[in-house]
């Protein structure tokens, strides 16, 4: 008997139909022999609607009364989960973040997860019952308040009581069939993968990947909890992210996980610094204080004659304005001269594992956006991933040439099955 | 400075428009130097649309699961009115049943108050906030699951906060401005009452008034809560629930307080029972054990020639069929011929403190509805009500008889102002 535990998102369970059918599915792994526990997110758009309304009533709601209103969202989905599953004649019991014992830091709205306390689980599995569990909530024990984890705070709530439960598996169910080698959007010919490492789809999911959230990869590695990303519609065998076991016959694991790109970040360029020991901590001390995340910096080389140089770094679009105000409050102390926004850039990632040992991929790289016309912005690079910055509208072709450079695409003929919105 | 409690229903929060107003209206009750603590039930048809949920993925959903589910609707309105009253420059938190101490039984569905731990909200109005609560629901600590009070559990919630926390004042905000001597639906005279005490207030409301739940007035009456019914959109002086303080002019103290009626229940008549001590009672044991309430019952002149008779009695319409199925079961053991059911009738009450002491109020009762033609099928009393059952489609021609007849109407040409829906 296994022990899994599986996550549907908000389109899994968007309305009666849907929940029935999420039903039928927990029912038949029930049958098969396992343990199951589910974590729901909200239905369809309930949260953006609950967003709406708080915003329609205050322009800037408390974070505390804010994780109170978002949290109604799980307790309708998992309260009328349990009712669908008791209707398939299999019991089960539905826990709210709290009562499942999930623990976290005092932070609404970008809690982390402390610890997992799972009592009212194990009694709930040793009595032969589903256990459905709120995603993406938890309860501050110090307060005895109700918090959420932010974004991918679902897939996070899954992972981590997999990791408590001693899990077999965590099955996140998505609209896709898996996680592809780019966009099937934007690359009709991208493949499945039939399994990737944590650290591959890490730098896939910083990259702009979105079928999983980074942070839930990163409690997925550290508790080396295996995930089944898979689709709720098709039922199909999706990708495995786990640990590299050597197992397989490494002869034949590709040097290229995946191409990955992003559009939802923006670069700011700070012109006229002082080429000094100290500017770029005082610069991003001063973003840091705004709390806003940056991705790639680049500074350029001082010119000899002014002693002044200019720093770029990208950061979420959404960000821009809190970033820009850090750096005003604080100009008399970075010293510089003019900020430039700009909002129409875009980024291209090559992530794998292979890159390690094969020379030569960063080369071929270049080379692909060379031949397509892509201009390179900025470029950053891990030890299995390059990335780099050009135009918005150049993004698209650039994932296309990499893909094809690669040999990323799938053979003439061979189906490529992608569910829902075909994310 | 005064401790208000006050509660707004579903319809004074049905959208963000009504939350800001219900917030200036709270924003005010501050500024005017009050303690404010307010219960909230859920935004307008909220219960009802996620009932409906619950019922289209499954016919008979667990009791804790629809408990969980159902306060969902409490926990959005309480914590988008707290973001309203934020925006009106009024520190305010919200809290959960549980959160707020509000402990019941294990009952789902209909748990009942057993103690109110205030000690989060006291905390809260100690440093000048004011404390919003969600009605309806609360925590069995025993399971820590959250519980649901029932049909009027958010008036109820307003009435033992006030209990506990000692409040000057339990303001129930409705859709209407107060409690009138009958339906101004039905009875475009009806005048608003000023006062009422908590017997007549109760009988009112068991006889089918539905401005409060009988609960609720049971629950303000033995703790001396003085409760204050008035509008949310007119803002009026409304109608005083409290105790006789003996402190007016008695002299003018009316006799009756109002007309009250109902066209929510049926009658069951179980026709040839055996006329021995103890057929009553196995009766009414076997439709006990189905949890139905009983309100009238009627016990035939037994016919001497057959030593049989028949009982009557009247329960709510939504109960007929449980109330069947438990006389079918213990049929063997009750012993009886036929069970006819009547569903068109309806019930007619006046009540009035004074009563008590004024001879004549029965005669005058039966006279005024036997001049409009209204005949009478059932008799109940009690020392301050009367009531009868006659045929449903009379029920307005004899309200508005004795509404007259004992000089309830308004003086012509005085503005009887009621808002809303009229109820």
């Amino acid at each position: 008997m296994s022990l899994v535990v599986q996550k549907y998102g908000g389109s899994s369970v968007s309305d009666a139909d849907a929940l029935r059918r999420v039903a039928r599915r927990v029912a038949a792994t029930v049958r098969e022999g396992n343990q199951v526990v589910v974590t729901v997110s909200a239905m369809g758009d309930t949260t953006d609607e609950l967003i709406d309304l708080a915003h329609a009533v205050n322009g800037s709601p408390d974070p505390r009364e804010m994780d109170l209103l978002l949290t109604a969202g799980e307790r309708i989905s998992m309260s009328l989960l349990a009712m669908a599953i008791h209707a398939e004649g299999i019991p089960a019991q539905a826990f709210t973040g709290a009562q499942a014992g999930v623990i976290t830091s005092e932070h609404h709205g970008r809690a982390r997860i402390i610890d997992v306390a799972p009592a009212r689980l194990l009694t709930a599995l040793e009595a032969g019952k589903v256990a459905i569990v709120a995603g993406f909530q938890g309860i501050n024990p110090v307060a005895d308040d109700v918090t959420t984890l932010g974004r991918g705070g679902s897939d996070t709530t899954a992972v981590a009581l997999a990791a408590a439960l001693k899990a077999d598996v965590c099955e996140i169910y998505t609209d896709v069939d898996g996680v592809f080698t780019a966009d099937p959007r934007i690359v009709p010919t991208a493949r499945k993968l039939d399994r990737i490492t944590y650290d591959e789809m890490l730098d896939l999911a910083a990259s702009g990947a979105k079928v999983l959230m980074p942070r839930c990869v990163e409690y997925a590695r550290r508790f080396s909890v295996p995930i089944h990303v898979r689709s709720s519609f098709s039922g199909l065998e999706g990708t495995w992210v786990r640990d590299d076991t050597g197992e397989g016959d490494t002869m034949e694991d590709p040097i290229i996980a995946g191409v990955a790109h992003d559009r939802s970040e923006a670069k700011i360029t700070v012109i006229g610094l002082p080429d000094v020991p100290g500017t770029a901590a005082r610069l991003f001390e001063a973003v840091a204080k705004a709390d806003v995340n940056i991705d790639m910096i680049v500074q350029n080389v001082s010119a000899v004659q002014t002693g002044l140089t200019d720093i770029s770094f990208t950061l979420p679009s959404t960000r821009v304005n809190d970033a820009l105000a850090a750096i005003e409050a604080d100009g008399a102390e970075i010293g510089y001269q003019e900020v430039v926004t700009d909002e129409q850039i875009g980024k291209v990632s090559l992530v794998g594992a292979g890159m390690r040992s094969n020379a030569g991929v960063s080369a071929k790289f270049f080379a692909a956006l060379r031949d397509a016309g892509v201009n390179i912005e900025m470029i950053s690079t891990s030890d299995i991933r390059i990335s780099v910055v050009t135009r918005a509208e150049l993004v698209e072709k650039a994932v296309r040439a990499v893909h094809t450079a690669f040999d990323l695409d799938s053979i003439q003929g061979e189906a490529v099955v992608y569910g829902g919105t075909g994310r």
